[in-house]
This record gives C-alpha cells, sequence and structure tokens, in this order.
C-alpha cells in the first residue's frame, strides 16, 4: 500500500460542485462525484457537503464501513489535514431545540411499566428522522401491525396448584446458558437514537446476560462491539450476504476469529423494502432534489435499490449453503424463513435453525407474522421428520411484535428455542441510553417471574403446547365495510350522568 | 343526406323555454323540448342552457355521441352560425377559485409515492362533481370497499433462498407481450378530471407497454383514443351492447377494423347503478328541480333509469353470444361476470374469458370482489373442466379495489392472468395529466421488482398459488355492535408521559 | 246502559290531588286515584293533569281504548261538559320551538335517497320523546343493530347474460297478489310522530299496493284505520292475547268482519322489554317524581311491567292455538319465533306461518336477528318436514333492520315470502307525513327493479338460494380487545398532502 | 402475654426518620424501619407519617391486620396516650373538593337503570386512586375487557309459548336456597369505596337473600362482617393461602366456627398481579420516591411481590387438598380455574367445585373469560366422568366481565351453578352505599323476571344449552391492521341534512 497522500481543507474546498464533488468523513477526503447518483438517500444531501466536512451528517446513518465498500478503491483520495478545515456549522433548528426541551422532561424510569412506554417516550425525544427510519416498515404497514396483533390470537390455558415457588425462566441456546428465552436482533444504524448506538445493547445484553445479534449495517464497528463485551458474553452475526463472497468470506471469517456464536443470514432481503413512511419523512424535510424537479418520473428509488443491490446479493440461493459450511464451522441460521418448506429445506441441508422472521414487517407487506409461521412449521416439520420442538438439532427462533414476556410464552408454549426482540431495546435506548436497555430487560425478566408463576410452569420445559390456545392464528379477517349512514343514525345510549352535566346538555 | 340547414344565433336564443328548448353543441342545434323529462341529468341544467350554446357544460359529462345517441334525427335541426351566438359566460365560482389554487399546490410527482397518494391530491384538487362522479358507488358502498378489503384477507407465503437477480414481471395476454399483468380498465368520463380525458392514459399505455381498454362512455372519441395509440400498442374496447344490434355491430366492426385486440362486452350493467353520493352532490350543489318541489314522489332516478336503458339492452341474453360471434373475430370476453356458474358457461360456449368484477363496487352493492369470485371460479373450473389458471385458452381478469403489485401478485398466483386498475388511473391524470398516469405505472413497475423479489418469484410463472394463503378470502364477518356502556365506562391505561404533559392534566 | 251522567268542569277541578284524582279525556271523566302507582309512565304526569283535561297530552301516547281498557267499568265516570271545562294551555318549550324552526328546514322528498335519510331527518325534526321510544330497544341494543348487521355477512352471487328486460317483483300471500314482498309491519303508537299516525300508512299502502299490519297498540282506533283503506285493501292485525280472552275474543272476530285478511299472534312480548334509552329520555326530560326520592329502591318498573301484565297474558302457550281456530277463520301467524323447533312446532299444529322477529330488537338483548333464524328455520325444516320455501301452505317472514331493497331480496332468496319493515315508515312519516311513507315505498320499488336486474332476476321466483352466500350469517364474533399502548404509539403514515397543508403542520 | 407498653405521643415523633421510623395506627406504635424498603406501596408514604398518627391513610388501604401480619412481633412496640398525640391535619385538595362537589350532583337511586350506570357514576365520583385500584388490570387490560366480550359472543335461541305467568329465578347451593343464581364475589379494600367497605355488602345480600363471599383482603375484618350477617344469612370465605399454615388453618377454623358454609380457596394467585394502571395513578400522583431517583433500575415491584409472597404461598399445589379437607368440614372449592384438566383433577380430588375465573383481568393478561372455559370444562367433564351440569354433586361457577342478567342466564344455560359479581357492587356502594348495593341486586331481580319470561323459562332448570348459540365463544380473532392510506382517502357518503346545515357548508 503506497503512502496516503494529504490534502489541505482549501484544496478539498474547491471541490465543492455536482462537477467534482469530494467530501471529508472521519478525516479521509473522498471522490464522490460519479457516485452522486447512486446515492440511496440522493444527491442532494452529499452536495450540501461537497468540499466539506461530512462526518457529522454521516455517521449516524452509515455503517463505518458504508463509504469504503462502496466506493471504488481509486476513489479514496487520501486523508486530510483536519486543522486546515473550516469548521461545519451544525445548525440547531427550532425543531431540534424542542426535541431537546423534551429530551429533559421524560419521566425517571422506573415509571417506565412495560416496553409499550420506552416507544411512548421515544416517539417524544428522538430525532424525528430517527423515528421514521426505526418506525417505519413495508407499504401499508399492515405486517408490521400484524406482527403483534397475531399474539392476540393467542390465548392461555394456564394450570394452577403447582409449586410455584422458584421460577427459573433461563435457556440454553447453541449450548449456552442464557437468563431468558429473548436475544437482542440485529437492527441497523443504532446511532440515529443515541450517540452510543450499538454499544447500549452490547452493555446491556452483559449485564443480563442475553445474547445480542450483531447487525450487518451496525452506525458502530464490528470490532468496537465485540471488543465492548465482557468475558464469556455471546454474539451472534447477522449477514448480508455480499455479491462479493471474498467480502463475506473474510466477513464471516473475521467473525468467528473474533468469536461470534452464531451466523445469522438474512434470506427475506435479497432487496432492501421501501419504508414510505421514512421516505415521506425525509421529502417532507427536505424537499425533493432538485434535478428531480425537472423530470416526470425520476425514479430515485430505484436508484437506491441499485446501490443497495451493489452489496447485498439477489442471486444469494439453496446453492450456496455448502460454500458457507465450507468457510465456517459456526452454527448457520437463516434468519427471515416465513413458510414450512423452506423451514424443511434447511433442515434437509443441515442447518442448525432458522428464524421465523418477515423483518419487522419492513420488507414485504402481508407477509404473516413469525408466530403464526411456527404453528405451521412446528406441525409440518413434526409430520415429515418426526421431529419435536424446541429442539436442538434445529432450532426455531421467532422476532416481530414482541412487547410483553407473555408474547415470548407463547412462542415458547409453541416450539420456540428463542425469541428476538429489536425496535423495543432501540427506543429503550435512543430515550434512556444503557439504561433504558437495561430496565427493558429487567422488565422481560420481572414479566416472566410473575407470568410463569401465574401459568403453573417453574421452568421453560412446563411452558408446553397444551398452555396455549392457538386455534385463531391463521385467522385473517376484516371487518365487512361499516354501513356509514346507518351508523350515523343509531343513537347510543346515554351514561348516567351527574345533574351538572345534564344541566349543560 | 339532404343539406344541413344553418341557424342564426338569434333564432336559436328564441327557443329557450320549457315550451321550445334549443340548444347548440359543438356548433350543432338540437330540439330537446321533448327530451328534458327524459334527461339523466334532470331538466333544469338543460333549460339553463335553453336557446344557447351548451357545449362548454356539455362535453366533460357525455361521451361525444351522446346527443346524437339519444335524440331521434328529426331532433337535429342543423348547425349555427357560431359568430352568431352570444358567447355563453363561463362563471367562476368561489369554490372553483379555491380548487384552483389549491392545484397549485399539489406536491412534486416525486413525491407520490404510491397509488393512494394520487387519490389523496385527487381529492383535494378535482372539481367536486368530478370526484363525486368517479369516487361514487352503489348504495352504501359496501362492496367498492371490500373491493380492496378483500386483498387484506389475502397473505403471502413467500419463499427465500431463491435466486431473483433478476426479475421479469412481463406477460402474454392474447398472444401478446405487455409489460406487466396489469392493464388499464374502462372508466367512463375522463375529461370530467382533466380536459385531455383518455388520451392520458393512450399515452402512458404506451409509454409503458400496457393495455388500455377504451371505454363505451369515454370523454374523448373512439377514433380519437385508437389515433393517439402508437404503432403495435395493444387496445381492447369495452361494449355495452346496444338495444339497437345495428348500432352495436357498427361499433365492434369498425373497432376490429381500426385494430382492437379483444372485446370485452359489459355483463353487470344492465341497468346502470344509482350511486347516491354522487346523487347528493349533484342535488346539494344545484338545488331540486323546480317542478319536482311540487309534487311529493316525482321519480327523477326513474327518468334517468329509462333514459339509459335506451341504449344499454337489459335483454342482453347468453343467446347473443353466436351472434357476436358471426360479427367479430375479436377474442369475446364477457366483463362483469360474479360467480363459477357464469364463467363456466362462458367457457361452455366458447368465449376466450371473462372478467370478475362488479364494475368497481358501481353496480350491485354486496357482490362480492372479483379476487374473491376468482379463488371460487379457479377451483370449480378445475374440478369440472380440469381447467388450470392462468390459461392461455380461457383468461381469468379480475379488477376492482387494487392499489398495490402485491394486490396484483396475489389475483396472479390465484390464477388471473392480469388485473384492471381503473379509478386509480383516473385521480393519477386529474391531478397529473399523463405525467401522473406515467408515474402510476411506474410504481407498479418498482413495485412488481420489489416485491417478486421478495417473494421469491423470479418470474411471473413462479408466482404460483402455495405462495398465498387465501383460506379467509370467502369469510364475511360483521363484529357484533358494541356495548357502549361498557365501553364509556373502561378508561383505557394512560401511556407514559412526559413531566410536562403530566403538569398540563 | 244507563244514561251517562253529565259533570261541570268545575266539579272535576275539585278532584285534583292524589286522594282524588279525576281527569277529563276525549270529554270523558274518569277517577284515575287508585290507578296511579300503576300508570306504565308514572304518576307525576297524571296529578299534573287532576282534575283537567288531559286528552292532549293522552292521544298521541295511548291506543285510544287504553283508559278504558285498563280502568275498571265502575271509574267511568260519565261526561263532562267541555264548555265548562278550563283550557289547559299548551306549553311551547324552547326545545319544541327549535323542533318546529328545524321542521321548517327539511330537505325536499326528492333529494331522500334511500330509507336511511328518512330516519337522519326524523332525528333532527321529531319531539324527542317520540324518537326516544321509536329508537329505543332492549338493554344495551345490541339485537337492534345486529338486525341490520346480519345482513351484512350475507353476500350476492349474481348471475349475468339474462334478459332482465322485464322486471316483476310482484308476489302473493294468503292467495292475494301483492306489489312488493314488503309489508309495513305493526308499530304502535304512530302520533307520536305525526298527528295521523297509522293513517298515513293506510294511505300509502294503498297507493303502492302493499300490506299494513294494524298494530293492537295503535294511536288511532283500529275501525279508524280499516275505515282508511280503499276497496281491495289488504289489511293485517296483530294480537296482543289480552289475559282476558273475552275481550281477544272480541278483537279477532271483530277484525275478521272487518275483513282483516291475516292474525299475527305476537309471542315475543309476554312481558315489554325495557328500552333504557326510553327511560332515561323520560327521566332527563321530567325528573323524577317526588315519591321516589324519599325510598332507595322505589321499583317503577315493577309498576310498568305489572301494569301491561294487566293485559298481555304471560301465561300464553301452545294449549291456546286450538281456541284460536276455534273463534277465526282467518290465516293464524305467530309473530316473534326465534328458533326452528318454535317454527317446526307451529307447522306441526298447522298454523300458516310465522314471523321470524324478536321485535325489533326491543325485547330480548341478545335474541338473534330475523335472518339468522330464517337460515336454520329453512334448513330443519326441509330435514325433518321435507319442505321448500317461500311455500304457500307455511309462510316464512321476517323482519327487524331491514333498509334496502338488497336486504328484503336476500330474505327472499333464503325463503322468505314477504319482510315486514316498521321504522323507517315512521321515520318516513314523521317527517314527511303521508307522502314520506309513499316515497319510502317506491324507494323500494326503485331499489327492486334496479337490484333485480343485477341480480340476473327477472321475477322473484329467480331469486333463489344459490344466489347468496349466506355462510357466515351464524358468525357473531367480536375483536379482541384492543392493545392501547400499542395502538397508540403506532403512528400512521402520513397521506400526500398539499405544499400548503405541509406548511402548516 | 406481658403488659403493652404506653408511649407518649412526644416520644414517638422522636422516630421520624429513615433510620428510625416508628407510627401509630389505631393507637398501637409499630417500629417500621426495617420494612420500609418492603412495603408494597413504597417507603415514601409511610416516611411521610414517621413519628405520627397514620390511621386516617392506612385504614382505607389495608386490610384491618395487614400490619400485624407483616411485622415481626417484636416490632409491635405497645400502645400511645391517643391524647399527647399531635392530629395529623387532613388535608383537602383541590382534587378532593372537586370530588365531593361531584359526589353532591349524583342522580337519585331510581335513574340509575343498569349495573354500567353504577360505574359512570362512580368513575366521577370515587377518590382517584379507588378507582385505579379497582378498575385496573393485568398488563394491557385485554382479559379484563375480553371477560365482558366473551358474553357478546354468546346468543340467545329462545323459546315463545311457554306459559311464563311466574318465573322463579332462585336456585339452591350447597343446600340453601338463594334468591337468585348470583353472589357477591370477593374483592379488596372495600373502604377505599366507601367508608363502610363491604358492611354495604353484607347488608344487601341480607336484604335481597343472596350469598357474600367475604375476601382476605377485606378492609373490614372478618368477624365484623360475619356479625353484620342477619341470622340464616348465607357467607363463604375467599382464602389466600398463607405460607405458614398455621395461620391458614387458624383462619379457615375460625371461619367454620363462626358458621362460614363454603371455603373457596385462590388458585389463580400465586404472585399478585401488576396492574399498571393503578401504578402509573401512584406515580404520577405522588411522584417517585426520592430513593429511586438516583438508581437506574431499583425495582419496587419486585419488593412489592417479595412483600406479599410473605403471605400468600406460590408453593400451593394438589398435594394441600388432603390437608385441607383434614381441618374443616365445609365444602372446600378452587377459586380461578382456568382448563378442563384442573377442573377434572378437582373433581378426582374430591373437592366440591371450581369457579372458572381470572381474577377479574387482574392476574394472567390473555387468560381466557370464565365463560368460554366453563364450555370446555362441561364438555370435558360430560365426556371423561358422565357428568351432567349444573350438578350438585360438583358444582361450577363463573366469574368476570358479568353486568346483565342476561350475562348470568348464558352462564346457567351452559351449566353453572351461579355467578359471581364483584366490580359493579364496588362502584354500587362507592357511590350510593349500601342503597346502591340494594339498588344492583334488585336491578338483578327485575332482570331475571324480565329475560326468563323473553327466554320461555319459567324456572332456572328450564334454561337449558338450546337455548344459547354459544359456537363462536372460543373464536379469539383480531382484524387485520387497516389500510390508513386508503381508508383516509374514502369519503363516506354523507346523510341526508336539514337545509341551514348544508348552507353552512
Amino acid at each position: 500500500m503506497s503512502a496516503e497522500k494529504v490534502f489541505s481543507g482549501k484544496e478539498v474546498a474547491t471541490h465543492n460542485s455536482r462537477k467534482s464533488c469530494w467530501i471529508i468523513v472521519h478525516g479521509k477526503v473522498y471522490d464522490v462525484t460519479e457516485f452522486l447518483d447512486d446515492h440511496p438517500g440522493g444527491s442532494k444531501i452529499i452536495l450540501k457537503y461537497a468540499g466539506k466536512d461530512a462526518t457529522h451528517e454521516y455517521e449516524p446513518i452509515h455503517p463505518p464501513d458504508a463509504i469504503t465498500t462502496n466506493l471504488p478503491i481509486e476513489k479514496h483520495l487520501g486523508s486530510v489535514d483536519l486543522g486546515t478545515v473550516e469548521k461545519v456549522e451544525v445548525q440547531i433548528t427550532d425543531a431540534e431545540k424542542a426535541r431537546q426541551e423534551r429530551m429533559a422532561l421524560i419521566p425517571p424510569l422506573e415509571e417506565i411499566l412495560n416496553l409499550h412506554d420506552f416507544e411512548a417516550i421515544a416517539k417524544m425525544v428522538m430525532p424525528e428522522k430517527a423515528w421514521a427510519y426505526y418506525s417505519s416498515a413495508a407499504d401499508d404497514e399492515i405486517t408490521i401491525r400484524e406482527n403483534h396483533a397475531a399474539y392476540h390470537r393467542i390465548w392461555f390455558r394456564p394450570r394452577v396448584m403447582r409449586d410455584v415457588s422458584t421460577v427459573d425462566y433461563s435457556t440454553t441456546i447453541f449450548g449456552q446458558k442464557t437468563s431468558m428465552p429473548v436475544y437482542i436482533t440485529a437492527t441497523a444504524l443504532g446511532k440515529l437514537g443515541h450517540k452510543d448506538g450499538e454499544l447500549n445493547l452490547t452493555r446491556a445484553a452483559a449485564k443480563h446476560d442475553v445474547v445480542q445479534m450483531i447487525p450487518t449495517l451496525a452506525s458502530c464497528g464490528f470490532d468496537e462491539i465485540v471488543d465492548a463485551a465482557v468475558p464469556g458474553q455471546s454474539q451472534w452475526l447477522q449477514l448480508y450476504v455480499n455479491t462479493d463472497r471474498v467480502v463475506t468470506k473474510r466477513i464471516v471469517q473475521h467473525a468467528e476469529e473474533r468469536g461470534i456464536k452464531a451466523l445469522f443470514i438474512t434470506v427475506d432481503a435479497p432487496q432492501l423494502g421501501r419504508r414510505e413512511k421514512d421516505m415521506r419523512q425525509k421529502y417532507e424535510a427536505e424537499g425533493p432534489a432538485e434535478q428531480t424537479r425537472a423530470g416526470g418520473d425520476v425514479d430515485r428509488s430505484q436508484g437506491a435499490a441499485r446501490a443497495i443491490s451493489s452489496f447485498i446479493d439477489p442471486g444469494l440461493s439453496w446453492k450456496d449453503v455448502a460454500w458457507f459450511k465450507s468457510i465456517t464451522k459456526m452454527p448457520l441460521i437463516l434468519k427471515g424463513v416465513q413458510c414450512w418448506e423452506d423451514a424443511l429445506e434447511a433442515y434437509d441441508q443441515g442447518l442448525a435453525g432458522v428464524v421465523l422472521s418477515n423483518h419487522g414487517g419492513r420488507q414485504l407487506d402481508f407477509a404473516r407474522s413469525g408466530i403464526e409461521v411456527l404453528v405451521e412449521v412446528v406441525a409440518h416439520l413434526g409430520e415429515k421428520r418426526g421431529l419435536r420442538f424446541p429442539n436442538e438439532k434445529f432450532l426455531l427462533f421467532v422476532d416481530g411484535g414482541v412487547r410483553r414476556a407473555t408474547d415470548v410464552l407463547k412462542a415458547v408454549a409453541l416450539g420456540a428455542t428463542a425469541v428476538g426482540v429489536g425496535r423495543p431495546f432501540l427506543y429503550a435506548f435512543s430515550a434512556y441510553g444503557t439504561e433504558g436497555a437495561n430496565r427493558a430487560l429487567q422488565i422481560f425478566k420481572d414479566e416472566f417471574e410473575m407470568n410463569m408463576r401465574l401459568l403453573g410452569a417453574p421452568t421453560l420445559k412446563d411452558v408446553v403446547p397444551t398452555m396455549v390456545d392457538a386455534s385463531n392464528v391463521h385467522t385473517h379477517i376484516v371487518a365487512v365495510p361499516g354501513d356509514n349512514l346507518y351508523n350515523n343514525n343509531y343513537e347510543t345510549m346515554p351514561p348516567a350522568r351527574l345533574r351538572e352535566l345534564k344541566a349543560k346538555l
């Protein structure tokens, strides 16, 4: 590798236009002129920083290696003498000021009674674009809500008169003990919500002895996250497979070397979903790019899709399984399986398990919830291969929509080994940092203790299929549209009222 | 044909009363005195133009030949010397002014993220009567909404680990390639929404290589629409069968000569439906006609029904099929079939296919959605005739309620060859003209690419029945009416709140 | 009968207290002292008229013979010289003045597009107590709404390509032609809504050739209603069976003599239901009676129940059928049958038919809708007695919740001979008198013509079971209660907006 | 027992800090220093009364023996000379003043038409913390509402033409007559709502001849409640089993001596549920305790759980049944059974019955309603042991969600002997004292008379399974999440309007 060139801020500053556009990120200089139209976030935002230091803007919304991965090596021009770079003045908008004022008003953590509460507070205090990115989902956002609602179609059949003096909700995954059947699943761009990003989760996972799944698209660097773990702490890696398998091989083998315990290959995202709420927020906040005003159907989303296709491989297929086995000894799990046929194939190909997931509702709208798919997978793999679940040889995980230990216990009763929880932890640390994530895990523990007592199950092995009634889990109904004229005419019976109120009417 | 008489504006102007009422349309003079009470829109609006040039008012809300078709030839009096006709001053109402101001505020097209968005904007910027006409449907508008809702009872079973590097959503209909399994279905009176009317659709269909079905009741003339097509562009014709079969024969054979590729005979409208929202808008905007104030139950709707019955034949029946075969070689498709029995009959009579449709919810309320009927048709024709769908010998189309490529893919998985989309294109061009229609089609393409990837289906042939769970499609449920006293008493758990908010409470 | 005593107004006026309470109604003097505590409406309202002429207050809310029926003959004191009676000044309250002003603003009849519209207007212009009495129903008013909602679980399977040039919706009931399969069912106290009371319905029934069922508790006298009929007009009688069968026999035989065509014996009201909305309106309008303030649980409703039990016989049973057959040749129909077992019994006992009805939801809450019971009755009587419906030997009627001809056609398809409609006609004449009732019937006719065309049924015989899908009619579901914390957190995707609106946000 | 020490108020007042904290309750002095952190209500509220008389605050929210049970005997320091104790000034807050003003405006009892009405009034006039405690339930409060909603999935099949001249709704439970199949079930802390607490219920139960189940956690003393009963009045005892069986034995045998007729052992509360609405009310009203501000996840709820675990035994199991039989001859019933398996076990172990209950929705959210469990229990015990219900050998009770006699009749039809009602009576006496509870019972009686007439059931034996359709009782459905963009676009048909209103639009 040749000696790196060092630029002055002044020189960089001259490349400040669409014709020649350089930017500085973390002290390095990049020529992004040819990349402008491929940038998923549009060219406008880059041009705003043309010739300047974009680190502050870049950092929370990109994985650390986003620019190096996407930009050809010849565009990595060198470094800059930061002392010579003019400071970009960070504007604090009125909206941001108001947000910071709200931040000062958050209630103390002990008033956070459940996971919903984190979201209620985070919604008030997160930057708008962080909220939009975390909370958005695909199309009409039917699936994201169904993920939660599906649990409401499953009811308990608790047992009584069982000694529940002591309750043990710990379990074992891939041969390792964990304090409860919940893991922190992979979610992207943690720094959008809090400056420490994914490290908040690493620390909380350590404290409460649960597993963290590290995302490919973390805001923090992979090694940074691994370094933050305490001795003996389990971490898994979520993997988007790169079209360039050399890159993927490097990532996987590095992860294995660093002690990662399992590899979760994402299979539900050959192309990243459009999340329109997120897009709308961007348009409304930033206005449209100049060039798109001109043409009629300039297709920025296509640009985004293409840009992302450059590193996620839509060609990933069953044929790749053998290759994965050849490059790593880590257990291989497919994340995003959505029907029994694919779960069966994964089993038959000797994989270690599957995550029944629809990517938090962010990919295909009207994909079914993981908990619903679980019921079908358990039934068919039982029938066709004689398997019983939970099963140490082939693990079933579920994620999406979980807010309560009762949700988790339903999944466990139906055969899941553990359940992944994502957004609630993002909301927890966005509002309260690491302590928020800790509190979220503690709430789970409290709820497990309570609810297993009430179920009559002293251990997770006692949480069995007959403890739930899931007979309606496959029911997807919509009420017949209302008869508005009739309903408008119907006058509800008034409730009993205090005399004063009557007088006023 | 004898030499046409030419009137002066002055002479025409003397026939300005209920006793003798002449009007001018496109430079021709018509005696509508005897037609006043049969006019579907009431006599009042005609009398407003008695003795005057009604072209401006007439044009957007009538097919070009409405007056010549409905008025006996002897009432076609001749032409007028337009220079002698007093200009009718077009009043711009306050409402219209406000509308035009809103029109200036529409967001740029790139901010239109989906088909719903066109409707949201069109609702704000369309003339009220255009909105009322396009958006209204039969009776309590249960079916129009069910058309959309039925898709919500169908869920996906996507496959993973399939190579979806390239996705091809093109298909073949009647032996002709088309870019996607979507066609622009026939809808009436396009000029209500935009001055170019149906031509907007012709141009967009050309650009995106999809088929346009030309409506009988287009605002633009049939030849004008055909002339606007580019070489090789496919167009179909939707046909209301005239009681006078000579007229129908002329239309059909003319269409065939002009290169129309298929004839869609509307069978769900022996009488045009009452759309009360549309009627209410008219009454409230214009007030009741004077004469109807007097009597108790003067029946204007009967008048409308009778007027329309004069050209749509309620006597159309299976016996007519042979005659249609005798006058044209175009594939014959019945549009508006609503149960498997009629689909089977159409197949047995050698027709080319059926459109499972309820006329966009505008005819019989509580008719089932096309997508629901599709499931039953595929099942019964499979069982009784051994057919598998999609099938080149007997094509199944579906329309009504479609807003997303996911809707289309559900229909394709269940056996449809293609899906008709109507209102969304009307809204698209009403707000944005041809570019709106283009954008709408591009949105479909983007969604197809994305969603087929997510389904694990590189081509439409890979979109198969097991990719959907339609087990609830026949479920028409209504929740038990609410217990209002109970619900009034129930107090929901308050969410976590910022301290400031609590102080205010 | 001895010569009647004639009192002076002055003498009557001295009996103006709880100790001795006389009132004047229609020129007759009654001693109601002992009846005060049994009065269903409470004693307070009577005491207000003690010693005075109560006719104005009495008339709209009592059947003409209510006082003579309920008061022992010895309390009928004689008549009064009306010239000597002090006029009771009728107070026009502010509420009443406002109501009369609203009455002046009702839209012309031609703007009434459907039966819902009458109710929307009537709600605005009826005296509050009339609205409360007509619109109220039992307990939580679940059944009244279910009556309408049940039709929403039944969907059409229309046929196409059938010659529907002419449509005939007339039918035959008890051997007599009627213009459509709808009859005006019995409802009490017509004068509450309009001064002409039930006569409005008699006139409209004559004009449109439908049957009117005369209620026992009509505001107009039975003979008055019969006298108002035109030659050949069919009328039926609804009967509450009196504990004193002599009275019942007299009523029945008088009806037969007057040409009544069928006797509908009400069997769902051994005790009249509590309609709490009606009760609340009374309490709130009038305040509680003085005496009830004192005690804790004085039970006025018991009083009402007891009072009404004095003329409706809760002991009516199957044993009485033979007696009815012995006193009349009219066809006997049970009104208010609610399960197949009782319909079968009625058939086996040789009755002419049953009305599947829950008394408009006014009796037992959670009684099922007539249309739902129809499905079960047709199935079981078919299976057990080989009957097919509609059936001339044993007629099935349905009432409750009907607002559209489509509702009626569903009932006909499922086996009903005709459908009773009640409240909509009350609302029609309350707002518009006889013309309102006429318009309501005309709307039915227009809808029948339209909808039978769209169903592909030229006559009612063509309206067959396969034309409906009633597979969900027995489904009584309630959604799982909502997760309020989750729903509060969920932020819906904002629709596309005009730029101005965005600026405001 | 040695002579009790007597302190002066002055001496007690010196122990007013976290280091040494004494309080006075009912004239006794307690050292609660070491108990501070274990207090379920937090330490802050105790510290407020450190060194002072806490009786006023203590009384309504604790069972009389709460302090003596939870505090070791050596901390019972002695008594105090009350004359020397400084009076604690009771602050009347603005909220309390407003509440008392509302209390003066409650409508007279005769305007209370149903049980819902009590709740509507109580909500307005109860102290906020009483409302929060009574009305709250577990987690997202799904089960509490489902308890009521489940009755809405059960519909009646009433019979007609049966002699219902006399209606008898009395029944026999454990060999004793009772006026109706309803009992007042156990609910804690009656003095929160009304100063007379549970005695209100004892008096009303006497007047109306129904059974009262005395709660373990009553505000009034057990003997006080028993003493308030009239001769012959039946009372039952609800029992939380103490870890110290000596205590339990003493309670049970004392109850038997006092004439308690049956022992209901609570089995659904090995740990008392978290009721977040109640917790939120407390936090918001009182603010967080000082010490918890410091740490991140101090776990006050754990403290509460531990505190309560000190007297409720989570180790209670089937093995204890024999012991209970050995210490009492009272019929033993398990309260809180939630599946047929446990009901069967109870039967096989020779118990007298079970209450199918989920503790009013206060324990495990998503536990099914008692009425739903009843259906499954009757089916399985019928099938496996040949039992028919109601059954004198093994009684099935149900509680939760009941508001109407129709609810009770559904349970009776399905096999329940009687139904427990709790919260409605709390609301009744909270607003109206004993007279409120009387009125509530009278309303039940009126409704029973009416509804049994309308069902065609002169006695409870005539209320049979075929009188209900419970086929949907197991259906737990959730509608597919709404399509907000579509719904936002849909414009409902406007109702007919008065002209004036139109002008305004």
